[in-house]
């Protein structure tokens, strides 16, 4: 989740990387919940752990191309505060969202079986697999605290993604930084889970449940109390990404002796 | 959780910093025990792992400004044992518990309607979501029961904190000891949180504590039987830690090879 | 699992490696699943943590002589996409399957007196602990969408697999690729093994299944349904694991700035 | 867990190390058993976990100083297959031993109240908190399958430990080898721990079994069928660690370049 790093393979190289990163994530990440709710396997443990892993994974798999954003949140924190390009920002979203696309194909393809002996009627039981519900489709929550949920997960999410990427900071080194940020999605999967299922990623939500939508499951964009939802894990994380990214700044960055963020510097050992 | 790092920022820039790690720490602490307690989801493995992360990604978010103690009790054994400046003590210590009383309003807010649900009259059973009882409010542990489990289980924290961070000992490389201090509480939750809820850090616990009785907690200090209870988590962590830290000095601090701790030296390799 | 670094012990060392490698996996592999399905202790989470760290071990103890390959899927991979030399092929698929039927007549020996109590007719139901079956012999799947599921699997293991070993990306440091690479299986165990019980390794699954079969288990070939169905997880990831590294150089390493896969090359700065 | 790079102490301070890191390893060993069997807090999954995270912990704490063997298997093991001086074998044991002992009782006293409360006649139910028994005290493993589990256990902890530490293998840098050393176990705890209760260390098991036997537990010598039993945790260990180093030695460390292993020698990299 670096910036600046993949001019090598020119913008396609980038997209391709931003493709095949979130495609990695989604298939752990919605595969997990597959394996879970309808297989039996498993248990919220498993989803939070499987879901962080799946961002490690995705991350190292794309970093050196596109820098790994693989999600548009952080696409557009990047944008607004680590200077990276506008005019790249709408093809990385759109990258993101149709490798999460097809990997919630796949993921649907692959677990036909199971889903259709746990819900024959492709109900917003296991719509879960692919796409969020307030409160789990389970919790009384509504649309308005699911959202003020998004806003919150995805502020930490990039707070804390922005300290650990700062080289001014003190991130990981032995380029362990995406085993940390998978780490920081484990945590709040078990942490801020409960109200809106953490998508806190644009692209993670709308792709599978896109996916979902055209395979049978006809209440993809609505939740269980029948209101339109799927603009909630849109609208939330691009609000709170970059409130994440502006506290960082506010906390941390603006404290650090260099007053602009100057990515790729080595940071002074420390005295 | 190094000494000494942050002057760069000056005092402000210090205490924003651990301001900032101890709300992280408390956003991912108090908010796992709300999604397990009130929001069904995950188990004690959950709490004893998001602790943990927790601990992890707020000394990433702090280290470079202020050396991220986020901790009374460690910020007290370095002003003891490493030569710390007293005068920095007691603003270190307001800013955590202003960190941790800021997050717990924070999860306080976002689990309005899941904490409700489960215990509509706010009572100590989810009183557990934002501050410690002895036996976790159900088991037969007295206040002094508790008291002796948070000084045994803070000096343990101290004592492997203060070899984590040793650079005469053998401490993690490639800035990664972050991660191991946090597998250090992950340890913890699971070995030494029985008898008092593990809070070994008097801002993780006064914060929150008061955070939730001004949003409705009436009975947050006392514990279940009745008794005054919020000094405990309070006291036996200021006392547990210096005995870690002296512990840590009589059994290996005093047999390497420089009679001061050198923070800062590299250690010569192993031959 | 690099390959070209272990010519120092010959091609002797390297098969050596290759059995001590993978027996280390097994021992793990199957003893968890021993331990939880006989034994009584722990869950599918155990399963999944337990197969991971198997292949982490599995590797370090293997990598310097022979590049740990361990999977024969993984080897064609390396020979088809990588250059590892054709003539060393089947002698390595040969030490691999050899370490793993060893491995498995341990496992068999010191679980004897629990597998007896808990499945006294040696019938699929602890068939598991050994080798794989569709829907792990409980859900609807049949041998086909076994066999789907096994080349998904194996597409997965190897695209993240070749991410995490190719220097011209962005693979971790500090020699903790073992790491990671056992990271990968964790979430594959956690996400993708509810159709086909994750073998995506044919020595993994061949191995353990004529162990069990020459110690008892007559039904060792065949699957819940009666049919022949050993075949499938070694049809499965020898198909997937090539395909696994094609996508990996269409989507990731054509873009990357040698033509070439060059191992061994330190990959420049990041800028 | 390396040989010669204490001496900066002398054997006292050495033995001062040893002493402390068991005391550490298991402060949490016992600990997290108390806390699952006496507590109800967790499951065998935590079990593993602080178990393996407890020898992380308490090899960083004594490695600079004695290596960390805090095992007298590995000690044994290290004086037969890597020069360790046979004179410090026994004061190395006793006081892996003593660090054990001291640590039992602190568990012993912290959870006197919950102890009384689950076990009030401290019966083998809850003397597995402190020492192993055969089949964990409820499955049909009679003494001598448990001999045979603790020699193969112990084997292969010692044969992957030898190839973790031995530079001229691939271990893990950036000094993180205690990291996965402490994996090792987990994985051990999750795959091994059925027939024995995974002991696989004299020290970790007598010590806490003279502490529990001397506070209350008459029949700590014994198991539950009677049988006096406290030998085979002694017995297997140091039959089992000599012959993991010897098979690493013959499947793996005949084949490293050197023929005899030069500790402290950097591996040359990997061409």
């Amino acid at each position: 989740m670096k910036e600046h790093v993949g001019k090598r393979g020119g913008l396609i190289g980038e997209l391709s990387a931003e493709f095949a990163g979130t495609m990695i994530l989604i298939l752990f990440g919605c595969g997990v919940v597959a394996q879970v709710v309808a297989g039996g396997l498993g248990d919220h443990d498993s989803i939070a752990w499987a879901w962080g892993l799946g961002v490690t994974l995705g991350v190292y798999v794309a970093a050196r191309l596109s820098g790994a954003h693989i999600n548009p949140a952080v696409t557009l924190s990047f944008a607004l505060f680590r200077g990276f390009e506008w005019r790249k920002v709408l093809p990385y979203v759109l990258a993101q969202t149709a490798g999460a696309f097809v990997a919630a194909l796949l993921v649907r393809w692959n677990y036909t079986e199971v889903l259709a002996k746990a819900d024959p009627g492709h109900t917003y039981k296991t719509q879960i697999v692919f796409s969020t519900l307030p409160g789990n489709g389970t919790l009384p929550v509504s649309e308005w605290g699911a959202l003020r949920d998004q806003i919150i997960g995805t502020a930490i999410l990039v707070l804390v993604l922005f300290a650990l990427t700062d080289l001014l900071n003190s991130p990981p080194g032995a380029n362990l930084g995406p085993l940390l940020i998978g780490l920081l999605i484990v945590a709040i999967g078990m942490a801020w889970g409960t109200d809106a299922g953490y998508a806190i990623n644009p692209a993670r939500d709308f792709g599978p449940r896109l996916a979902s939508f055209i395979t049978g499951y006809h209440g993809a964009w609505r939740d269980q109390y029948g209101n339109l939802y799927f603009w909630v894990p849109i609208v939330g994380p691009l609000i709170g990404g970059p409130l994440g990214a502006a506290l960082y700044k506010f906390f941390i960055g603006k404290y650090l002796p260099a007053g602009e963020q100057e990515i790729g510097r080595i940071p002074e050992p420390v005295k």
